[in-house]
Formats: C-alpha cells, sequence, structure tokens
C-alpha cells in the first residue's frame, strides 16, 4: 500500500500497534500481580469429576482460615462449578480507581474469581475454541486486583489441553497438586497429568487421593467406592509425594450445592481430619 | 514470484493443491463412512466424572447385545477411558486392502475404536491445542473401516470445547444423550450442555441420571450419594425427555477396570434393570 503521506502511513498502522501495545500492557499487568503473589497452587486432574473443584475450594478455604491471604481462581471455561460452591450470583464489580476487576471477597483472607462470574446468563454454553480459551486466562491473572496474596489456588479444567497449558505458561512458578480418585480408569488418566507436569516442567506437590473410602451412614461400616489405595500406588511409582486420602462424604455435596465449602464451618469428622492433614503437608513444602 | 514456465508454476502450486486434495479425499472418506451407518448417538456431559464413558460402554454392549451391529469411538483426546473399560492394549492395525484402520473387534457385534490405541505410550499426556484436536476427530469418522453399523456411539470429552464442537459438525445427524449426576453443582453443568445442543441445533434424545442412589452392601439401606431427583428436574424444566436413573454400583468401577463393561456379563440387579430401560427409552426414539 502506498501512503500519501507519513501521518497517513502512521494512522493506518495505529491498529496494529495498538494490538501490539494492548500485548504489552497486559503482560506487564500480570508480571505485577504475580510478584505480589508468593505462592500459587494449580491444582489439576486427569479425568474430570473426581473432586478438584472441591477440593480447590476447600484447600483455599483451610489455608484461609490458618490465617493465611488466600485467592482461587476458576478457569474451567466450559463448567465452573467454584462459584455455585461460594454461592456468587452476582456479575463482579470493576475498581473505581483502576480498570481492574474485584474478586469477590468471600472473607477476611479469602477472595474468589470465576468465569461463571462474568456470564449474564449462567446457564450458557461457553463453546469457545482454543484462543479465546487462553485470553481469558491471561485476563484473570492480570485484570484481576488480586493485591498482596499468601496463597493463589488455581482450578482448572481436567486434562491436559489449553487451559492448564496456558496457566503454566502465564504462571510459570506454579506448582501442581494433582487429584484423583482410586481405581485405575482415574489413574490412567493422573499418570498422564503426571507426564503433563514434567513434560512443562513444573515443579509437582503431590498426589491426592479423593473420594476414598465412605462409612454408611446406616450401619457406620466402610465401603470402598470407588476402590482404595491407588493414588498412593500411582505416586510411588512415579517418585511423587503422597499428600493423603480424603475420604467420600455426603456433606462435602451438600455442602458444594449449598454455597458453603466443608472446611469453612465447624465439621468434625474423618473428612476435616484427613484435609487438615492433607493442608500441613501443602504448607510444609512452601515453608519448609 | 515469477515462473520462468507453466511447469515450474505448477510444481510450486503442488503442496498447496496436495493439502486441498487431502481434504476433498477425507471428506469424501467421512461422507462415505457416515452413509453405513444407520444411527450415531452421541453422549455428552457438562461436568467430567458422571460415569459418561461409562455409560457409552455400557450403551454400546447393550445394544450389541441385543443384536444391533454397533460400533463405540472415543475421542476424549485427554482422558481416553475406553480402551481401558474394553481391556485394549495394543495399537490398531490396517486393513490390508485400503489405508482404513480396522476398529478392535470386541465380540460379533461390537467394534471399538479408541484415542488410546493410536498411542505407544499409554501414560503419556496429550498436549494438543483445539486444531490438533478436530484433526483426530475427523480421521477417526473418516478413516476407520467402521462398515455397516446400527448404532454408532460417541463418547467425547465433557464440556462445549472443540472436541464436541468438531463431532457435531463432523456428524451433523447426530443425536445427543445428556449424562449427569443428581447433584447441583453438576446440574449447572448440564444446562450448558442442553444450551450447547441448543445452540449447534443438534436433537436430544434426553437427559439420563447417573450415581443416583445406593444401595450399603453391609446393611442393604438406601444412601444418595449425590443427592437425588435432580436429572429428572432438570429435563422437565428444559422440556427434554428423561431416558432414566441409573444406581450407583461398585461392581461398575470394578468392571470398568477389569475391561469388561457390567453389561456384558450377567450381573441381574438394580444397574442392570435400570440401565435396560434407558436403552429401550433410546431405542424406541430411532425405531418409533
Amino acid at each position: 500500500m502506498i501512503h500519501k503521506n507519513v501521518d497517513e502511513a502512521k494512522k493506518s498502522q495505529q491498529p496494529q500497534n495498538d494490538a501490539a501495545k494492548q500485548q504489552a500492557e497486559m503482560d506487564a499487568m500480570i508480571k505485577d500481580n504475580l510478584a505480589k503473589i508468593k505462592n500459587k497452587i494449580f491444582v489439576l486432574s486427569g479425568k474430570g469429576g473426581v473432586g478438584k473443584s472441591s477440593v480447590s475450594a476447600n484447600l483455599a478455604a483451610t489455608l484461609a482460615k490458618k490465617g493465611y491471604k488466600t485467592g482461587l481462581m476458576d478457569v474451567d471455561v466450559h463448567g465452573p462449578s467454584i462459584a455455585q460452591m461460594f454461592n456468587i450470583t452476582e456479575l463482579l464489580d470493576i475498581a473505581p480507581d483502576s480498570k481492574q476487576l474485584l474478586p469477590r471477597q468471600i472473607n477476611e483472607n479469602l477472595t474468589v474469581v470465576s468465569v461463571q462470574a462474568l456470564m449474564q446468563d449462567k446457564d450458557q454454553a461457553v463453546i469457545w475454541r482454543g484462543p479465546a480459551k487462553t485470553g481469558i486466562i491471561k485476563q484473570f491473572v492480570g485484570s484481576v486486583a488480586w493485591g498482596t496474596l499468601d496463597y493463589l489456588v488455581i482450578d482448572a479444567p481436567p486434562g491436559t489441553g489449553d487451559e492448564p497449558l496456558t496457566v503454566v505458561q502465564t504462571i510459570p512458578d506454579a506448582k501442581g497438586i494433582i487429584v484423583t480418585t482410586p481405581q485405575e480408569v482415574a489413574l490412567a488418566d493422573i499418570r498422564k497429568s503426571i507426564s503433563f507436569c514434567k513434560t512443562v516442567k513444573m515443579e509437582t506437590l503431590g498426589v491426592l487421593e479423593n473420594m476414598a473410602g465412605f462409612t454408611c451412614p446406616h450401619c457406620n461400616k466402610h465401603i470402598d467406592l470407588f476402590k482404595s489405595g491407588g493414588g498412593k500406588k500411582t505416586a510411588k511409582a512415579q517418585g511423587l509425594n503422597f499428600l493423603g486420602s480424603i475420604p467420600f462424604d455426603t456433606r462435602v455435596v451438600e455442602s458444594g450445592d449449598e454455597g458453603v465449602p466443608m472446611m469453612m464451618y465447624e465439621a468434625p469428622g474423618p473428612f476435616k481430619d484427613a484435609f487438615e492433614k492433607v493442608v500441613e503437608n501443602i504448607i510444609k513444602q512452601f515453608e519448609g
């Protein structure tokens, strides 16, 4: 294209410059935000439905309860559960003095952001191909006013596709927790998650076995709903830490639906004891 | 670019022509294959871990048992479970007289193809971005020697991303079954699947509620592991058929791990009775 003069030539280049400028601005915002967050925990699973979102919600709630400033970021574009688990129904607010989104303040130490909170109609399906998902994840890291945090817990969709890959590329110092249930079909999938962590060179905090064992509420006898011991065995075989086993508890299902994660209220019993131990195992690895 | 003569110009265009030719060839193969398959059932879920693969495996096994020529295609690139559920460990063979892949023959009426069967190392993570996944799904439809089938059951990953979208675009006459568990967190996700089906204009056969209720093996009392009734309520509210409720059975977990889907052997009980009813409800919609 031949331009009449320098000004017009400059004008025609503007859209391209604008995009590059926006990209550079976003990268700078991401860098700024991440510098104020001490520890980043990325909760992964190979298979869906192993309770990854429930583990993320309860992990963030427990860290906050222990006095750590904690953020929870849900980047599961297709099936965000975190909003429901914290009963977040309204859209996010924008900070008056900046262009940043305000995360939802759950209590003094806990803030939450879910992709769900950006949608007008919560039953709408997000039919997004890969590149659009990469964009929203970057926006969540850079455009949210996270502030100074001790821990950021990131809940990504299961698998080893665009979303987990984008999280690792955007937050290179995130450390992974791999959630599984005990049966072989699930374990086959977490071996893929472990291979993913190795391929992208993400440090792994360990394997957490969820829904391991259940106590019948009628006769108090033990039932292995999804078999038992597979998580520990797989962690050992792959040379990874085993963070612990969490039993199945119908109250976790109910509390997830009711909008208050189980670890946020006093519910003594095997679930709480097991979860506390797992969180201690995680904190130890950051604080030595 | 200026070419010395016509021949050279033609030569330089060849790579582009080759790609277009390959694309046209693949499209023709897909069309040929689909013309020989009478009914296509696409098993979807909004959320992972609701037993979608287990439902797909048992649905295909039941249709085959009833005498229908049935194919089962697993396109869950990141977490393929179907290979494990049918104990398929080796790679697929290539037909000697054509370039097509041979699906695994499970019994007289049932053939299976899983993305797992194309991998040398089964614990390898498939870190593929969207476009690569679209390619392999098209290849599964076009390059596999499915032959003449009454039913093709397609098991896709949960959510509403690249894979389900590609299935719908490649197999436009597929009819959807939406699998869920009864709790609200799962139901929120299937409302997204229903919205997805409406957006892409895919006809829906109905909603199937899985893991609905459990009988304690010790005291025989009933336990609602994931609450109850939510699937039926959601189907009704959205104006969809309710295909039925399938109870949780630890034998389904075990049989999935052992490589023989529960419906392939004689295991009388509530699971079998409920599953038979669901399959009858599905067949009725195709045969009127």
